[in-house]
């Protein structure tokens, strides 16, 4: 017996949702429609006014409700300093370490040849008019560590280097109060080769 | 640096589906935002949808776009077979077994006196007015194998008898293709307590 079309509609919907498969998209919309209706029709507004109002900062790439994200627009960052992040959520991760007082610049993804996404597609030339600008010092690249994310790192720091500014990585390693123990292989390997004098 | 108030009454929007955290709800807004600006659109509309159309059956208190379900309004249903489920969840795996023709009804919860859910809060004087009509034969109590679904099937199987209807749960075991290995102890002691003649 086939359900009601509005119901099999919200499931469908709510499978759009990253890591919402059938099975989840359907407790959602049951517990909504059964005991959360309110919750609802604020979801449903939240996401009117999210899309109406979030675009991106023109300067950084970030999500901002203004031309100028808060971050971009603070006279209180510093400048000089520049971290390259492949998505707003690593962004976020960065901010919340409170141990970075730079400007960002968020790639919105990575060099990916294989998908077609190439320099262009990723927009580095917005990135290569920001160093052109000549406030830079040294960009701190912070793309993840998987093959797309090492390569994204070694092209922008190519680009980097040509105008005689600093590039560097972000350490990979043991995580503070890991145990070696449990620690996977590649992660052990990125740990003894990133050795530093004590 | 506080994110964009838009995307912060997105991310606790989302936070209202079931089973999402702080960080799953920050990953949903974030990839609709970057890259599922139309599935956003989506799960906004579907959602306003539903909650103008889905409402309750007024026979077996499933969910439903009209007065009566398509099960309940259906000739071809065996309207002296009654399934009494918790929720419309049950129901639809019950449905999706292919191995019931009769008629539900939904109790959209179980008895739970510690949290104050009695009979009156379960409107289980809907249920005896359906057992008054005559028509039900068989109540078939599917209700979950927890203390209070427990408790609920046994209270509804009292109604059912004191009116001469038949009271039948179904059976909790060893699932099919499940191995004895790997079968905890409770299911394990209720397929012996089950066991039948063969």
């Amino acid at each position: 017996m086939a359900q009601s079309p509005a119901i099999e509609g919200l499931k469908e919907a709510l499978r759009r949702l990253p890591g919402v498969g059938p099975k989840s998209a359907q407790r959602m919309a049951f517990h909504l429609l059964a005991r959360d209706r309110d919750g609802a029709q604020r979801i449903a507004e939240a996401i009117r006014i999210a899309l109406e109002r979030v675009g991106h900062c023109q300067r950084c790439n970030d999500f901002s409700e203004t031309d100028l994200c808060p971050v971009c627009a603070s006279p209180r960052r510093d400048h000089a300093l520049l971290c390259v992040v492949e998505s707003p959520a690593d962004l976020a991760s960065i901010e919340q370490s409170g141990a970075f007082g730079g400007l960002y610049f968020v790639l919105m993804g990575r060099l990916s040849p294989l998908d077609g996404i190439g320099p262009d597609e990723l927009g580095l030339h917005r990135l290569e008019a920001l160093f052109d600008e000549g406030q830079i010092k040294e960009v701190i690249l912070a793309t993840n560590l998987t093959v797309e994310g090492e390569a994204t790192a070694h092209y922008i720091g190519e680009l980097a280097r040509a105008r005689q500014i600093r590039a560097t990585r972000i350490a990979y390693g043991v995580p503070v109060g890991g145990e070696l123990e449990y620690t996977d292989r590649g992660t052990l390997a990125r740990a003894l080769s990133g050795r530093r004098d004590v």
